[in-house]
């Protein structure tokens, strides 16, 4: 599977979930083969760039047939390491870290938050939809023992780096930090960040823009009817 | 403010609320002005990187000096339209958008969740800290009334694209879409996503690369101890 893994950059790493997506749709569709250029109409890349994507793992596509939709499926998942399961904690079991704990999604992919974390006693021992809030205390033991493989920050700003050591620590293979901060792990354990204020800032940019677009369109107008 | 903003890359833009969440800190910290240099080593972008992105701006350094910390927060902050309040509505209220709604972080930069809708019975008339539930019903006359700005998708994949369509005819200038899920939007909204499935799916793939490169690395070892 794949020639030369090392080399790929993130950019196709990143639209490799996409990819997936469209192809769970189309199976669901009962679609069993797409063509580059069919599949570049529907997920919006050209098919040059599709063509060239998934060349980097060595192509699947057959000349003249197109893509077999389910084994590309069955491809992408392997790639993306969704062929297994894992075992997720959450630190910081607040609105954020309690929304994750109940988002049932995540499950059916085969991510499955075995434990929820937190240093305030109001929370530790309740149950969230069957995930019990643990005491922060003894997550390092709890990591070990449960052969966790990724930890989920859910925390402020502030803890959010002693987490990561302390879960880095503890043997995690990946960390998700939702934490509103930039953080740092060592070079053997994966790191995805999720920045909602981020992604809300340039929300708010891209609304102005569009406005200030449209002040500009306006005043030209007027412009060109004042000449007539 | 700004020299010609139409041209300024996405990729510039995604970059700004770093450097602002940067500047909060050296603000808190007493810091009055920063090299490019200094920023670099704080922040991880090279400084010709960091002094490119502000002149797309107009500069605001001056040689020698270096720049205002105040001063860039405050023209950044400008720049991605932080200077201004937002009303938000949330459209799907089950775990994550009651977890959104309950998030107070956004309310302190000045985007306020005004409301929640959605169409289920044992949800509609519920009270999420202060923030009420209505029926989804409702939504076109509510934003109208209301001048919301920005409406946030947290339904499921199937009913994302018709509450887009909705929130874009009832006048939001903006939606941030959760949904796992591809959505169109008229050309005078913004749209900005959060993908967690793509990016949960990307940390996959990332341990499982460091995974293959720590076996090749053993092999490697390996070998190298039997030729010994």
């Amino acid at each position: 599977m794949g020639k030369n893994n090392a080399k790929i950059s993130n950019a196709v790493i990143k639209r490799l979930p996409r990819y997936r997506r469209y192809l769970i749709e189309l199976k669901k569709k009962g679609v069993e083969k797409i063509s580059s250029k069919e599949f570049s109409s529907l997920i919006g890349y050209t098919a040059s760039q599709i063509r060239q994507d998934l060349n980097n793992f060595g192509g699947f596509g057959q000349q003249g047939y197109g893509y077999s939709v389910d084994g590309l499926y069955k491809e992408i998942s392997a790639i993306l390491g969704l062929d297994k399961e894992y075992r997720m904690v959450i630190v910081g079991a607040g609105n954020l870290g309690q929304a994750i704990a109940k988002y049932t999604h995540f499950h059916k992919q085969g991510f499955k938050v075995c434990a929820a974390f937190d240093i305030n006693p109001n929370l530790i021992g309740k149950d969230l939809d069957g995930i019990e809030i643990l005491d922060y205390e003894n997550i390092v033991e709890y990591v070990e023992e449960e052969e966790i493989d990724i930890g989920i920050i859910c925390v402020n700003r502030d803890n959010a780096q002693e987490v990561a050591d302390k879960l880095s620590f503890a043997g995690v293979k990946g960390i998700w930090n939702f934490a509103p901060t930039d953080i740092e792990v060592p070079t053997h354990v994966a790191l995805e960040v999720v920045h909602l204020s981020d992604s809300l800032h340039s929300l708010a940019y891209h609304m102005n823009d569009i406005q200030k677009k449209e002040v500009a369109q306006d005043k030209h107008r007027e412009e060109e009817n004042l000449r007539d």
